[in-house]
């Protein structure tokens, strides 16, 4: 009576990852060390190859043995063939194509698992939304993994949790129980909307704790930010109907602090170079992967503008990245605002009183 | 009808911060730049002396100059006389004792500023809770200042915000105009009770924080450590009666953010010597000024038993400093739990669901 085959064979014990980046590439390291086999498609023949001969991805995680269980190929119909589990990790601007040529392949149980925090340009879609209307599949076989989750650390074997999110509590244990180590703590959630909103709009707050950085602001600073980062966040995630708790969990506080705090962080290092003076195309040029947050700013202020919902802090990067502003007077202009001004939205402990 | 004079007579225009440590010296640095009048109570003649002419303070703010309207003393007489703000700022466990010896100084009408972050070995109080018994006065003449606030980053000018809350809007009102600078922006908040608990509780997190640090965890682990350690605070404060909306804000999350983040938490310092594999007592040796979180940890323990709420982040942190815990263990323990079992309580975003 379902289409999951997760709910009466257990956890699916092969896997596709589609693609082999960083991220894609340690997922599949923990699905290995869960147990399950695991095939990375990759577009590159030698890549591929030499994650087959070697154990490692000499572009991605060179310091990293991966464990027998990972395998390459650069042939979508193998990698697809015979997946219970297909994760997706491809920037979040190219999946609504890449999709549409791999969804004939994928076996008529698969759950889709996307490890992407974006919003598609255009169509303000989630990637989990794009992933149902592209692949022709309810809500029930698409799970979302988001948290606090650096590749390289956890690529390391760092303690580390994350949460797995579906509208489908049996798609979200089976998940659980693929990802789940030694060194990673899987939780479930139910909100996926509040996981997949948190993973993406925490990359365009992210942007600016970067900027902070460049420019040479302190903790204090840095704290207040990512305060009132995560309260807008909060505001757009509830209008869009997410759990405001799920914000105070490890897919929003926890991934926001994450990417904020390290230096690891893609979102972050393109901020700090734009806040030590560097134009947008510059950073674009010398990044070899993605900053998602610079491509998920306009469609998330898009929606937020639909809704109605006040996000100053993603308005003042959108500007910096777009418009010319320079980051200092983006921060000057966030600060010098009157307090109690930005909470008059929910999601805001303070009260306002006159002076 | 009132014996809060603000609400007659506009801010207090003299002030008198006790004592002299590097927050109460900063803190009156503000209130100078603010344009009040302060005096530093020390119990150092010499320092009094040395601030008094060369404006600085040598022992605890030495790059800083002190405006001209600060000037020290150590006649509590002296400081306190004409002082509509009477800001406390020594070491938690010393306050009750040291206000004994005040309160019958002070002038009738001021209003008592708290920044102190701690509770009270014994009778498990918070800092206001202290003050009024001890000086006789109700809720509506104490106000109690805390955020994201490293005493060095606002000595520095460095931008920032604060919380000010007290039970009355007039008193709060009056306290937020006191110390609104071009640098600091105070916001004022009805949640006394969730303000100062975040502000104490978040220090025990704090040294968790700084013993992943020594140990040399990464981000993602400090991450969900940050993440879950707010939840128990804010189970904690909730069930004390503060609004649970606090602790998302700068006196919750913004606190905790900059001193999990900053080397220059005094708190964070403490827990990475731990964690490097020193006993309690050689970082006291050591440590020049009180880490309040080591201070506080029982006593918030003591609460949160008496409430029955489960704060297993204090908990481990109490077994380090008191029972020989060694830090290492203290985490995997933590790390080592099936997940869901986290997040039973209130505060929770992810649901249970079996592997």
């Amino acid at each position: 009576m379902t289409t999951n085959g997760a709910e009466h064979d257990g956890p699916p014990r092969v896997a596709a990852v589609l693609t082999a980046g960083s991220w894609g590439t340690v997922f599949g390291k923990v699905l290995a060390d869960a147990g399950r086999r695991v095939t990375l498609l990759t577009r590159d023949g030698a890549l591929a190859e030499r994650i087959n001969k070697e154990h490692h991805n000499p572009r991605y995680l060179p310091a990293v043995r991966l464990p027998d269980l990972v395998r390459a190929t650069c042939e979508p119909a193998e990698a697809l063939a015979g997946a219970g589990l297909v994760v997706l990790a491809v920037p979040s601007q190219a999946l609504r194509a890449a999709l549409a040529a791999w969804a004939p392949l994928v076996e008529p149980t698969a759950v889709y698992v996307s490890l992407m925090k974006g919003v598609e340009n255009g169509s303000c879609q989630r990637m989990s939304e794009v992933i149902s209307e592209v692949a022709g599949v309810g809500p029930e076989r698409v799970a979302v993994v988001s948290g606090p989750n650096l590749a390289a650390e956890i690529a390391a074997g760092e303690p580390a949790a994350t949460v797995v999110a579906s509208a489908s509590p049996a798609t979200a244990a089976a998940v659980q129980a693929a990802c789940w180590t030694s060194y990673l703590r899987p939780y479930t959630n139910a909100d996926v909307v509040g996981c997949e909103l948190g993973g993406a709009a925490k990359n365009v707050i992210a942007l600016a704790a970067g900027m902070l950085e460049g420019l040479g602001f302190g903790a204090n600073t840095l704290a207040s930010l990512m305060t009132r980062g995560l309260a807008e966040v909060a505001r757009l995630g509830t209008a869009l109907g997410a759990d405001p708790m799920t914000f105070a969990g490890l897919a929003g506080l926890g991934d926001l602090v994450a990417t904020c705090a390290s230096p690891l962080s893609r979102n972050r290092a393109f901020g700090e170079k734009l806040g030590q003076g560097m134009t947008m195309e510059a950073v674009l040029d010398e990044q070899r992967q993605v900053a998602e947050g610079v491509r998920s700013c306009r469609p998330l202020l898009a929606l937020a503008d639909r809704l109605g919902v006040h996000m100053p802090i993603s308005r003042q990067v959108e500007r910096v990245l777009y418009e010319g502003l320079s980051p200092l007077e983006a921060v000057k202009d966030l600060m010098s605002r009157e307090p109690g001004a930005e909470y008059r939205e929910p999601m805001v402990p303070e009260a306002r009183a006159a002076g």
